[in-house]
């Protein structure tokens, strides 16, 4: 078969399931997560032979030790997948939730009904945990998946992939509502993108380059969740151990991930006070390179000098860039320019300065006094998450189960018809 | 000046704009709205005259009589015009709406915040009173938006424009909030189509091929506006006279608008009852040319032949298919098959057939015992509407002024960081 048919035939096939997941109760869907997890524990031993595979391929292929270490599936791992899956399964059903309603003024009761979107295309790359959590939100949600995955994890998905459509079976529900690309050929993605009746949306997750690839190819709408390039800024009027610790933990914490920070913003007050010193050296301390302006390095020698790319530049590492700036509006400025609209922090005491962050900062989460780390799934309470949109349209932020669905306008009348 | 630095120029004005406008006050958007409305009946005779232009080349070009019907600007339909803008500025305000929020375990409030998208690109074909409430909407909303109408429409649109600007600026807000493009030029549209850093989201409205070809372009995001394929399913068990009434006004109402029935399905059960005959008869009274499927020619041999392209045809006319089904499966399957996701309607006694309609047929609305027509922004209470949105993702349906919003998570915390 071409890879065009092996394309269609997977997404007929979704959409069929779909269609049946669609009308299924949420009792039954919340009981076929349940059986996941349980799967998973059950089949640990099958799933960390196959990764023992991808991990293999991958030190043979010189993977770096940040890739072999999030493409490893261990016990812990794994109980970390199911733990993950049940606690989506324990989540309040959003499918036919009623958003609003109220009864016309002639007589029809009219009501703005959540249901699901239908079929949902997730490309990702290397962390094969992802697999479980993406599955279990959009059957959760009552929609059918297509995964595909990274290259390199491509044996732990399909071991993966395996267990999870027999515990989807198992609970009564249709396998085929999570359906897997088995091939490695890059013009899978092509091909599904084409695909505008039988796909609804394409969330991609991963580097830029993917994303954009993903955009420009797309004829289905994209949520795109490109990783971030975070900002704290240092206001002139704060706490100045608060604002050392949010800025340390915001670059410290976990460096390799979306909501760590990767530029830090400075009133020029902090170069007075003695806390952009003290800010610069509790960094040091913790091996952060630092790339400064000129009166970053002027205040902190230590400091290489940042160029223009600096600001633009996602590091996912010990390294951060540092600007001073004469005012809050130049911050913003800043922030709207380089920034990812991904989270953006500020340290303040000043409820001004807050009120004009929180407005004018124009990016998905926007803080006030804690740690960029915070923009989460996990700690908005939206248990896991697809990923975290930068778009603005439809979902922004932590995407959980509830923003996989749609809605439908419903209208019950008795013969209304239009004078 | 060429036309990629034309277009990048106004996009540039359009977001700078759109910054300013975001953070102004409802209350300053609301009188803005009152400016346009009162400036546009001050301003009657201009927009006549240069209507009149657009009318005698249209004629000239030999538009047809309801082209140039749609595009008449006249007394009434100024006034009319004025009316919509004042009832959209009367709406309650959707910027600032807190749409939920609570405290964190870790103390951090998180709220989920209504905010503008930013720029919105705003593609429509050849009336130009659509001008105004796109614009009334977007204002209202705090974005910018950027106007593209029809080349027909060439003049009527730039005096619409100018005193919709005029009106904006009076009002102390950025007239460049509102924005034309003043070039015929279809390059245009490519080139706005690709600034996705500075446009944010894309509603084409208009035939299918305009709305395709956006989508083929496009790296903004796009709410697609297709207009409508709707059916009216009539019941095994259904009130006769209903049903009869429904189908009439869905389909002869106003048959050149999206929401008006294209194909009437009726259960085989209406051919013993006497139902589908006295159905047919009614639609001939009112000059409807029916196009059915065998059995519907057996029962009323004036019908024409129905063919397998009448199904998914959009007529805009006195012309409606029809097609005897076996069962309300084989309905909704037709519905789902065929239809534009759009509007579809169900006359039913059988409240088994009421929520399996509405469970499972695909779309926007999904009606019982009501008529197609009614699915519309003043229907539902939303004011006008920039359109009704065939998509799934971020609107579905008519698409009122807080559909042209997305949101921001807004954390307030007191040092908060993550361990």
């Amino acid at each position: 078969m071409d890879i065009k048919d092996y394309c269609l035939n997977l997404a007929k096939r979704a959409q069929a399931a779909g269609r049946r997941v669609m009308t299924s109760s949420g009792v039954q869907r919340a009981q076929a997560l349940r059986a996941i997890a349980a799967a998973l524990i059950e089949h640990t031993p099958e799933l960390r032979d196959a990764n023992a595979k991808d991990m293999a391929a991958g030190e043979a292929a010189g993977l770096s030790g940040a890739m072999l270490d999030r493409l490893k599936l261990d016990d812990k791992v794994i109980r970390k997948m199911a733990d993950s899956v049940i606690q989506i399964a324990a989540q309040v059903d959003p499918v036919g939730q009623v958003i609003e309603g109220n009864i016309r003024p002639n007589g029809v009761r009219l009501q703005k009904v959540r249901v699901p979107i239908g079929v949902v295309l997730f490309i990702y790359e290397s962390r094969p945990n992802v697999t479980s959590d993406a599955a279990a939100l959009c059957v959760k949600s009552g929609n059918a998946i297509i995964l595909r995955g990274g290259k390199e994890a491509i044996h732990s998905n399909t071991a993966l992939v395996k267990v999870i459509r027999d515990a989807v079976a198992k609970a009564g529900l249709d396998a085929d509502a999570v359906q897997f690309v088995e091939t490695p050929d890059r013009a899978a993605i092509g091909e599904l993108l084409k695909l505008e009746g039988l796909i609804d949306l394409c969330v991609p997750r991963g580097g830029e380059s993917l994303i954009r690839a993903v955009v420009e190819q797309s004829r289905i709408p994209v949520i795109k969740h490109y990783t971030g390039n975070c900002h704290v800024y240092v206001d002139q009027r704060c706490d100045e151990a608060m604002a050392v610790a949010i800025c340390v933990n915001a670059k410290v914490q976990r460096p390799g991930v979306c909501n760590a920070a990767e530029t830090l913003l400075f009133h020029k007050s902090a170069l007075d006070s003695g806390l952009f010193v003290k800010a610069m050296n509790a960094l040091a301390e913790q091996k952060v390179e630092i790339r400064g302006c000129e009166r970053t390095r002027a205040a902190f020698p230590a400091a290489k000098p940042a160029g223009e790319a600096d600001w633009g530049t996602e590091f996912l590492d010990l390294i951060v860039a540092v600007r001073v700036v004469d005012s809050l509006d130049e911050a913003i400025d800043h922030i709207n320019k380089y920034g990812s609209k991904h989270t953006d922090a500020i340290v303040t005491h000043d409820l001004a300065a807050a009120d004009a962050f929180v407005a004018r900062v124009d990016s998905a989460n926007v803080f006030v006094n804690c740690s960029t780390r915070l923009s989460d799934g996990g700690e908005y309470g939206l248990g896991a998450e697809i990923g975290i949109s930068t778009d603005k349209l439809h979902a922004r932020g932590p995407m959980g189960a509830a923003d996989l669905t749609t809605y439908k306008w419903v209208g019950y009348g008795s013969g209304q018809i239009r004078s």
